[in-house]
């Protein structure tokens, strides 16, 4: 951040009276800029036992395969979010379930919100962000070509869970380790849930 | 915002090409501004059955009570900007728990994540953007005094949780009724949690 949206004039990092950390802030009209943690929902779209997954089209991790997941709009939820992704990126209409897994990936100032999702008929295309969509079996996913950590995480928890009949909410932190960036940590608590109403 | 961030030019609101939503896109440049939802985290803090309030000194509803919350800041975890929060504003040390609710307020782009909590001493004194900091029986909340929809659902389930000697997970949106300011509509599902590991 270069510049002021409000006014136009330079901006510079400070630490604003009561506060106590860098901001940026305006040098013309003092307006402080405050930077915040983005949200990126998704699911886990599943049809007989298969999930579905995406082939990035994009940056970053352009050909990585992924969930369909994707940073939240204004004005909409969390579950909306994961539909609309779900839509956009494999044209496949998903009812959405339950929380499964909830990451926050401090590093990148992320958190990914993943729910279980289950595919209303057997219909799905690339969409604009995707080169291609396919059904896979847990025995076949890509697992050395899975874009995120957080989307191999999510997907090791929901195979282990679906193999023991029994899905729980992830919960925790997927923290960077020093001078290994290819090898996060994960701090992660499943719950498991008994009953809903 | 009038200005980009980038360059200083003016900036005016248009749809992207392969996009379907009004961004803010500079004109000079053709950077795309995304603006998405905050997430506001901090917990119940819970001493000895009774529950911790904070009076409001800022603006938005200053001199009503209210859990201590706020924005994450980029680079943390919900649940650290959970305790983070709880300092600041209550000066008190807490112990995070489980997640108990989690609310979507899509019509202020929001997410309210708010945890359990357990003060680790019984020492606290209003921060600089706290009135008053006390300890509250259910019996004695001010229900009417309360800042947030937010914070008062959050309040009446767990009220209602221990009550029932069963704290659960409560997650869904808080959505505006047309006309009714006043009075959002709740959409809540509420789930035990029978063990983690």
């Amino acid at each position: 951040m270069k510049f002021c949206s409000e006014c136009g004039g330079p901006v510079s990092q400070a630490i604003p009276e009561g506060d106590d950390r860098l901001r940026h802030v305006c040098r013309q009209c003092g307006y402080i800029h405050y930077q915040n943690p983005k949200v990126v929902a998704g699911c886990i779209p599943e049809w007989e036992g298969r999930i579905l997954l995406c082939r990035r089209a994009i940056e970053p991790r352009h050909g990585y395969w992924t969930l369909p997941a994707g940073y939240m709009e204004n004005g909409e939820t969390t579950t909306a979010c994961a539909a609309r992704e779900t839509l956009e990126e494999a044209c496949a209409q998903v009812e959405i379930g339950p929380l499964f897994s909830f990451l926050n990936i401090p590093h990148i100032s992320q958190i990914y919100l993943i729910y279980c999702g289950k595919l209303l008929e057997k219909q799905y295309a690339p969409g604009y962000e995707s080169l291609e969509v396919r059904l896979f079996d847990f025995s076949d996913i890509p697992w050395n070509e899975l874009a995120f950590p957080a989307i191999r995480k999510t997907l090791e928890l929901y195979r282990q869970d679906r193999a023991n009949h029994r899905l729980r909410v992830h919960s925790g932190d997927i923290l960077k380790r020093e001078g290994r960036p290819g090898d996060p940590h994960f701090r992660i608590t499943s719950q498991e849930i008994s009953g809903t109403d």
